[in-house]
């Protein structure tokens, strides 16, 4: 045992950066939950600042006007702030602002994915140094509790592959697909109606929020230091409501899947399609839901459902968060880390290890299905289990491999592609969540 | 901001109470996990000493044997022990032994769900006023990490109901009947083959384990001292394979469900076989396992899903607690509290509202259903949807009515089974799950 004196605070004072759809529901939870947040955090936690990109309109805060700044740094630089709340989005200034609270010995609660993901570790190393909370539970998953069990639940658990269904609009548009067999295109129209996805929607339709997520995922799970980069990444628009159609006649649902797995020392991350076995528990997960599927050592499975995005569900993530952070400033304390990130090989995607669906259009004659069986077995892919339909002069195949090297699989369809009696390679679609 | 001087410790000596499944793996836990242990909590954590009930008996722990005792009141009053850890169950001696560690300012982490669900309000005071952690998120559903969410991440928010499948042996059964089209005694002699079942199921099957489960959810959910005493029980005895498929028919699952929810300031409690809509989250939670479905005002809905029981799982759980009160011992803090429990007033059964299934035989002749649907419509009960059948000489008739009181429901079923057309009133179950 050794002693050590700690400054230990009675209230707690916090700047907010940003005061979109989540700061004005962060608002709203800390006044209108004043005494349970007391009850939980040990202090009054008070906003007392809020910067703002337009001073002009109007706010439903009960704040004084003269709260409202539209100058972040000075937030951050206010000797009467104790705790900063970023939830302004973007890489910049959001970084430069976290990274001089964190320096300032100010703990920073934030809900921005796209920043995480891409500079995550390096302010984890400076709040580190700095010896202050950096808590982003909100940036993966909107209001599901992921951060915190994966860092404190399963603190003396090996983690061995987490699956996330991480983006609500892909899972609408694919529910959409699924239930009301529409196109894709349709169903993209449905969701930007409805407001679940944007005008320009290639950041979810292509993959690139799910991958932000996915590395943040990785690098808590796996206490290694994984960029957006690191990720392999497909998006949904090749997918097609026959694809889905068929997955279904197999007994399998497609969801747009982000995997993060530690595999003999590396780490393999990566974003795609998948097809789901219909008993899995991710099959069942509809609409703008998200989920995150872990797979660990003592625990065995374990899933974590609820809302992915919206202003409330983020808010109460970055509550959560503000509690915890508040907490730990009344007592002097840091949370849970997650220790020291250390850098894992990243596994090649040529290396990545999964069942394949593999449609084959080719001629309805005798020798076809030994023909591309073969083409299949010369490249050390085994086939698993087929079916054959006729459309009009030509077949339709539809193959399960065994799990099969994405490289071997790869050389199988190019090869596949120069047998005479192949008219046509269609989708491939890796098949996850289920054993070999 | 005001100053006070906290004890650190350096490195965490753990007296274990209780060396069967769930002890041993927790003790290969903290041996095959250390480094990753070290890390998360800040300090080495170590088990020094192991109270046993038979000290003869041969153990695979990586201990001297000077480490283990047949007297755990020997192991909390040790000087060297910072932290206890109950694996024994049962209410005594472990309660006498939980009190006197907190007693002497020592954190204690328990698996005990039934003394939680007895003592934990009041063990729970003692631990604040000695200022330091009770730890108990094994306790409930195993490995799902539910209490840590309860109380951190949902701390900024209002929780209104909390619906669970907690224990794992009806869940099974249920499953088995659902899937299968087993009978309950066919399905309970399976679960007892497997060994999900005791020789003696009444626990399991009569609802008195997830009482004390929905207890300590409801304590924790709504910051009040609910005991098993405070919740209604019906357990699964009387559900039959017909129920089951009639509910699947109209598009329903059968499931033991722990309901606690918060009604106008008061606190309702319950456990009963419930039928959850198909597309509900919970309607695919199959076999052994366990999920909380959780709604609050700003999160919406949650579901943690996972392994309810099993020495691994549980020893997940309190590992992270483990992890988690030696993190908290070595920054001289507690960890978060759900605050002072404050009584709130338990709503009666009687008053309870939901939509009902009922299954009702009459003679098949004409004016039967206006003589029954009077009866309904007599004591406020409105129908929702009917369907009928014959059966020989007599008709079955499957209500499932709009939102109603118990009381008035069973007003209905006493005057129903007055009716003379009536010749049975069948199976009872609520629905849950569903807007009215």
């Amino acid at each position: 045992m050794n002693g050590q004196t700690v400054t230990v605070a009675d209230h707690v004072r916090v700047g907010l950066l940003g005061c979109g759809n989540v700061g004005a529901a962060l608002a709203r939870l800390v006044d209108e939950h004043a005494d349970l947040i007391t009850a939980r955090a040990g202090a009054r936690v008070e906003i007392i600042r809020v910067a703002v990109r337009d001073l002009a309109k109007p706010r439903e805060l009960k704040l004084p006007s003269t709260a409202f700044t539209d100058d972040p740094t000075s937030v951050v630089a206010d000797p009467d702030i104790d705790v900063v709340v970023e939830v302004m989005g973007g890489v910049e200034p959001a970084r430069g602002l976290i990274e001089a609270a964190l320096r300032a010995g100010k703990p920073v609660v934030t809900a921005n994915k796209e920043l995480i993901a891409r500079d995550g570790p390096e302010l984890l190393r400076i709040a580190a140094a700095s010896g202050v909370d950096l808590l982003f539970e909100a940036s993966v998953a909107g209001g599901i509790p992921l951060m915190r069990p994966l860092r404190e639940s399963l603190a003396g658990d090996r983690i061995r592959r987490v699956l996330g269904i991480v983006n609500g609009t892909t899972n609408f548009i694919l529910t959409r697909m699924t239930e009301d067999g529409t196109t894709f295109a349709d169903a993209l129209g449905e969701a930007q109606r409805l407001g679940y996805a944007e005008a320009d929607p290639t950041a979810d339709v292509e993959g690139f929020d799910a991958a932000s997520k996915a590395a943040i995922i990785a690098t808590i799970a796996f206490g290694a230091p994984i960029g957006p980069d690191d990720v392999y990444r497909e998006g949904i628009t090749q997918v097609t409501a026959d694809d889905i159609a068929s997955a279904r006649s197999l007994g399998y649902i497609v969801k747009l899947l982000a995997v993060a797995e530690e595999v003999g020392g590396d780490v393999a991350v990566r974003v795609h399609p998948a097809m789901v076995p219909v008993q899995h528990p991710l099959a069942s997960v509809r609409d703008s839901f998200n989920a995150v599927f872990i797979e660990a050592d003592a625990v065995g499975e374990l899933m974590l459902y609820g809302r992915g995005a919206g202003g409330n569900p983020t808010a109460s993530a970055v509550m959560g968060d503000l509690v915890d952070a508040s907490r730990n400033l009344v007592a002097g304390a840091r949370g849970a880390t997650i220790g020291e990130l250390v850098a894992k090989p990243i596994r090649p995607m040529a290396d990545a290890e999964s069942p394949f669906y593999i449609m084959v259009e080719a001629a309805d004659r005798p020798g076809v299905l030994a023909a591309i069986a073969t083409t299949f077995g010369d490249h050390g892919v085994s086939i698993k289990s087929m079916e054959q339909r006729g459309i009009g002069a030509d077949a339709r195949l539809v193959f399960i491999t065994h799990r099969a090297r994405e490289a071997d699989l790869t050389a199988t369809l190019d090869a596949l592609r120069h047998v005479d009696v192949v008219t046509r390679v269609g989708s491939v679609i890796r098949v996850v969540g289920e054993e070999d």
